[in-house]
């Protein structure tokens, strides 16, 4: 089996769960600039999810991309990432229509870190398939996933002293992972 | 004719109805966890649509895998397919939101039951059109396909008694299903 | 140019316009049987809609599949129809909501021949591209598209008299659709 | 790294944006003519969308086509114009719902014009990736893309003198755009 269709249907789950998130951004009524001032908590959100989704499908498309043989087990270690990704959308709302409070915010850790084990499952699945010796060769220790957990669960309990300290490691996370797995793509090029 | 565009739509069209499903996930205005307990029915509903649509996402993965020719007939099939496939996020929020009350989990069963109708029709098309003996000798007896529709039947008719005895019951089919086709997969590997 | 980008989009806008109409069907709060009975006008124009949108996508699988060549501006003839298609959940929205009433009824059959003009400008659009000799032969006189527009526009008059009427004319046009472009496929084959 | 996964991606998001702004398009109670008639505006501003994302399609796939090339930096680049994009239906319900009052539409000339400076820094980045000489010869000077970005401006200033002025005027933009880009199709001829 080839990796070509798990794609394109990531693909779409992927395009949609960062689509549906602008759904949150009511118009408002009030047709002047303060009008928009409510909704920079909710545009705030918006951003970092973009991003965060943004990375998990680069990091997707990299690993897909040294990876040779899918099986079974590897479709249903995608869908579990997939579905964790798609609660997104609802942590992002309720986090930035709350304008940050802890319990959203912590959730939101919850959702990233959920989010980061499936994927270390899926890169694991991949890794136990024959064939994807290339895949092995190019991943190495993962040391960025083991830190991003830390970090993650760091902040979740942070939320509950300031949700701002929680989201200052989140971001901190998002910006270790902005830079493209290098190590594949010096193994591809 | 290749199946390659009926994989592709029915990847969007599968990719976006495993996601509008969460669009049901309101979030609500309480910022503390026990804000989150009226919403624990709609997410388990979604869990279980999300896993049946992923079983059907990977069957249909397998089963088009096999397959070498479609005709006109089989683009149909695969429609009939997909909507009933539809209807899933309407039955899910339906059941979720009303607490697994017995006319919307029987009516869940149903929706299942002709899905699974719906299947079995694009899997006779397809073995009916010339050319697709690989996928002949892969199919074998489908066993599983008819116990599952008995085990819908009695699930919708037991959801009077108590919708938790339905639900025992979907949930079991979803088990044996979680196993993708091994028969396809022993095939072609 | 090859034709497979402007396949995938699409397919993307195809599947999205068929699958978000099932998100006019809201969930009862009522959850017996009777709860359903207010849906069923919804539902009933979901199902003929999804049809039409089915027909739609099967023939541009099958236009394009004998196209060889395209250019700038059959990909603008491309958008201009998937902008009618894109109206069809609307229309199906205003009709299903307002149980078949005159004027929605007569603005669906609206948007049918608008969409139904739209293909047969992208027809002409990809005859007079170079190099698309296969798909000229294949077509022949379109007499199926003819009548169809001429049943629409006597469907649109008839809605003032009985919208049942018009409705009657929409399936009928359907049905001589719903088998996929035989001359396509004999040449094809 | 070829552009294939990054096409697939980028063209389903393209088509939930396209697709999703008809979503605004909420069906009326009133089942006259005249009901439709407080729709106009959101109808008018959806077509302006449309075209625009039809086009940023249209040159997204032309660029891509002659594009050999991709590195991790172009991947975000091309996330950072879907990040515009993304924001096209938001700013378009803001200025349908509120009749093209002057802070909506100069918002939406601010997405246009933000969405317009993404584009060129992903075509720089593409650019700059080695291998991509076609790109180079076929791209040239940009002078329409630069003419574009003054035209924006003055438009989003006369947004508060008239902003039926500013609509002219990414009007006048859209129709300069509407004739795909000659200078690559000809290359690739």
């Amino acid at each position: 089996m080839t990796t070509s269709r798990m794609e394109a249907f990531s693909d779409g789950v992927i395009a949609i769960i960062i689509t549906i998130m602008v759904l949150e951004l009511r118009p408002p009524h009030d047709t002047t600039l303060a009008g928009l001032r409510p909704l920079l908590p909710v545009i705030g959100s918006y951003i970092m999810s973009f991003i965060y989704i943004g990375i998990y499908w680069n990091n997707h498309h990299h690993l897909l991309h040294v990876t040779e043989h899918i099986d079974g087990r590897a479709l249903w270690a995608n869908l579990h990432l997939l579905f964790w990704l798609s609660l997104v959308p609802f942590v992002t709302a309720w986090m930035g229509e709350n304008h940050f409070s802890q319990w959203p915010v912590a959730l939101y850790g919850c959702i990233l870190i959920l989010s980061a084990i499936a994927y270390t499952i899926l890169v694991r699945v991949l890794l136990a398939a024959p064939g994807n010796e290339l895949l092995a060769s190019a991943l190495g220790s993962d040391l960025k996933g083991k830190i991003s957990m830390v970090i993650y669960a760091i902040g979740i309990a942070l939320a509950f002293v300031h949700p701002w300290l929680a989201l200052a490691l989140y971001i901190a996370v998002a910006t270790i992972w902005l830079i493209p797995d290098r190590r594949i793509e010096r193994k591809i090029s």
